[in-house]
Formats: structure tokens, C-alpha cells, sequence
């Protein structure tokens, strides 16, 4: 009899342990992080929801309303940046991202924008409405083409992929986006991200004169 | 005295019990998966010792040896496919990256090539020595420029990111490349490529007579 109560009590304790610690185990064990891809061309569709969520039902355009798209899902990435978005990328000409980037600036995000130089020229270019709005902006100095086309926001979040920035990409082109929280992928972007904008920094281009400083400073780096 | 042996042999078997869960979660816990990125432009370096591992010394060249470099990782990641190689490339004009297509193929690597029709023809692309050699090749037919440069090696690795397989894009410009085995990125990639395999199957392409079907078959899938 009292075996039986030993064993019987035994296997109670090895349930409610098992039990217990399946459920720890499970409250902690740490959320999944977030892994997306995103093909092109997008279909269109009215985006002012995520420009103005607010008033989700306020546009009367002609584009399909409530739609999910891969441009409108990588639109609502980037506006998701809460604190910081460093932006890489060598051709820069979509509309709705440039608003993207000055919506977020609008709600105090800090912006840095690194682009190829040749592209920033270029006409349609947003770089320089980014400039002009107060973001701030430096171009690649060297001979090389700065091909790179990814973003990282608030430190954590990586949007990477043959996409560049342009209308053509967006609604045309065969693209890919790809968008990661995995820490081993997100930080060797942010520490290029960090070396590229150091090296195009004006002050550290060994320029000959003051006047050559100051003009660089205003084409290149213009406050936040 | 029953109490306390009665509590005793709880507190054993919970022990027990918790060790026993422990070890068999960390048994169970599947290896963390492979994440990695490069950036370019990458050093120059000779690159023998990875075709050839079988005599990593024979080559005396008047490159740096033994050196390991960001083109080095991403030619040693393309050369450990065992099974298969499906590459979705805009530009293919890198002749390392060739031959090392071309070494797998001999090894038995079953490999698809999916290009952008206009860069195929183009002075110094390797799409038309691989067809040569009897890889199978896919040319994208739409109007559209087909973008990507992104390749999955044995169904289970990922290599993607802002470089083209060119000369220039390897020693000059600043790209990057990321590879990934972590299946939430791999998937969409696999079932992106499927995609556009099948629908730059010259087959199903409408095609109006049996001579330009067999034009384009001999041009655009040579077999594997």
C-alpha cells in the first residue's frame, strides 16, 4: 500500500513538473523575430490610409481602396520607424517614399540618407527634396558607384534587396525586398551604414580650404 | 517518517524530472541557423585553393594567398552546393563565379539560370558560355527588367542582396550580399524563382509555329 501511494504520488510530482516547467519555458522563450519578403512590381492602390490613418476612409481616388500590396506592406515598414531610419541607397525617385521620409521627419525621427552622388543629380531625384526639407543627406565621394539599396530602422529592423527607390522599381521592374529583425543580419548593416557615413562626412574629406568645406557642408550634409 | 520519505522522493523525482526535460529540450533545439553578410568591393585574392581544395599550394600566382576576403566567403558559400543551384541574376559577367558554376555542374549540381534577356547579350556575359557548357538557362521575356540577383543553393541557402555577379560589382562598387538559411527568407525565394522559371518556359509561351518554338528552346533552355 504504501508503495503504491509512493509511485502514485511520484508520478503526480512528475506531471505537475513537467507541467510547470513546459510553461515556463514557453512564457519564456523569447518572441520570434520577424522575417518578410516582398516581390515586384506591386500592384497600385490608394495609400493615403498609411500616410493618415487617422481618417482611413477620407480619400475619394480612383485607385483600389484596401488593398494590400507589396509597396503598400513595405510603405507601412517604413513608417513604422519610431526613432531612427538610416537609408543607404543609390537611386532615389519614388514620391511616396521621399513623403514616407518627411512624415517621419515631421514626428521627430531622426533621418540619414546616404547616396551615390551621380544618381542624386539625376532628374526626378528626391534627394534633393530631402535636402531642402532639412534631412540629413550625404553623397558617396568616391569614384566608385555606392549600389547599396537597404534601410535600417530604430537599430532593429533591416529593409534590404535589389529594390532601388524609384517608380520603376516599385510598379515595373522584377524586385525583391527583404525585410529582417535577426540581430546577426541587422547589425553588419548598421555598421556599414556607420563606416560609409563617417568616411562621406565633409569634414573628414581632407578638403584644401575653408571655402571647398563650406561649400561641400551645404551640398552634402544639410542639418536635421 | 512516511511524510518526510514521501516528501523526499517528491523532491527527487522533481529534480530528476526538471534535469531530464532540460537535457532533452537542449537535444531537441534545433542549431541556430546560418546568417551571414559581406560587403564589397572585396580585396583581390587567389582563389585556386577553392576549386581546386584538393591541392591548396599548387598555384603560384602573384595574387595574396591564404588571404580570406568578402569574394572569397561568397565563391566558397556557391561551391559548397551539393544538390542543386537556381540563380535569378540581372548581370552575369564574373568569370570566377562561371567557372564555379561550371565545377558544380561537373560535380553533378543540377543548376538553373534565370537572366534578364537584354544583359544576356551583352559584351562579356557569361549566360551564353553557360548555356554552352549545358547549363539550363532561362531567359526573362517580359518588357520588364527583371532585377533580382539573388540565388538559393540546395533549397535551403539563401544568397541575395545589391550585387550583380560582375567584375565591377565584386572589385569596385559598394554592394552587399546577404545569406541566410532561415526558412521564413529562403521560402519566398524558392516560390519566387518557381514562379518565374515556369513562366519564361519557352513552351508556354504561345508561341505561334514549331520553328520558333524550337528557336527559342535551343536558345533559352539548353539542357541540363
Amino acid at each position: 500500500m504504501w508503495t503504491v501511494k509512493t509511485v502514485g504520488l511520484g508520478v503526480v510530482v512528475l506531471s505537475l513538473s513537467a507541467e510547470l516547467i513546459a510553461w515556463l519555458l514557453c512564457r519564456l522563450k523569447p518572441a520570434r523575430n520577424l522575417n518578410e519578403v516582398l516581390f515586384f512590381p506591386s500592384e497600385t492602390s490608394c495609400l493615403e490610409h498609411i500616410f493618415t490613418p487617422s481618417s482611413p476612409r477620407s480619400c475619394v481616388c480612383s485607385l483600389p481602396h484596401g488593398v494590400e500590396t507589396s509597396f503598400s506592406r513595405l510603405l507601412r515598414r517604413i513608417m513604422s520607424a519610431s526613432s531612427s531610419l538610416d537609408l543607404c541607397i543609390f537611386a532615389f525617385s519614388n514620391m511616396d517614399l521621399s513623403r514616407a521620409l518627411l512624415a517621419l521627419r515631421s514626428r521627430g525621427v531622426t533621418i540619414r540618407v546616404l547616396s551615390d552622388k551621380n544618381y542624386a543629380a539625376v532628374t526626378g531625384s528626391q534627394i534633393g527634396v530631402l535636402r531642402k526639407a532639412g534631412i540629413c543627406v550625404r553623397c558617396h565621394k568616391g569614384s566608385e558607384t555606392m549600389h547599396h539599396k537597404f534601410a535600417v530602422l530604430d537599430g532593429r529592423l533591416l529593409v534590404t534587396g535589389s529594390l532601388n527607390w524609384t517608380l520603376t522599381a516599385v510598379q515595373i521592374n522584377r524586385e525583391n525586398i527583404l525585410i529582417s529583425e535577426e540581430p546577426d543580419l541587422v547589425q553588419p548593416y548598421i555598421q556599414e551604414f556607420q563606416k560609409l557615413w563617417t568616411q562621406n562626412d565633409p569634414a573628414q574629406l581632407g578638403l584644401g580650404s575653408d571655402q571647398e568645406a563650406a561649400r561641400l557642408t551645404s551640398e552634402d550634409d544639410a542639418p536635421q
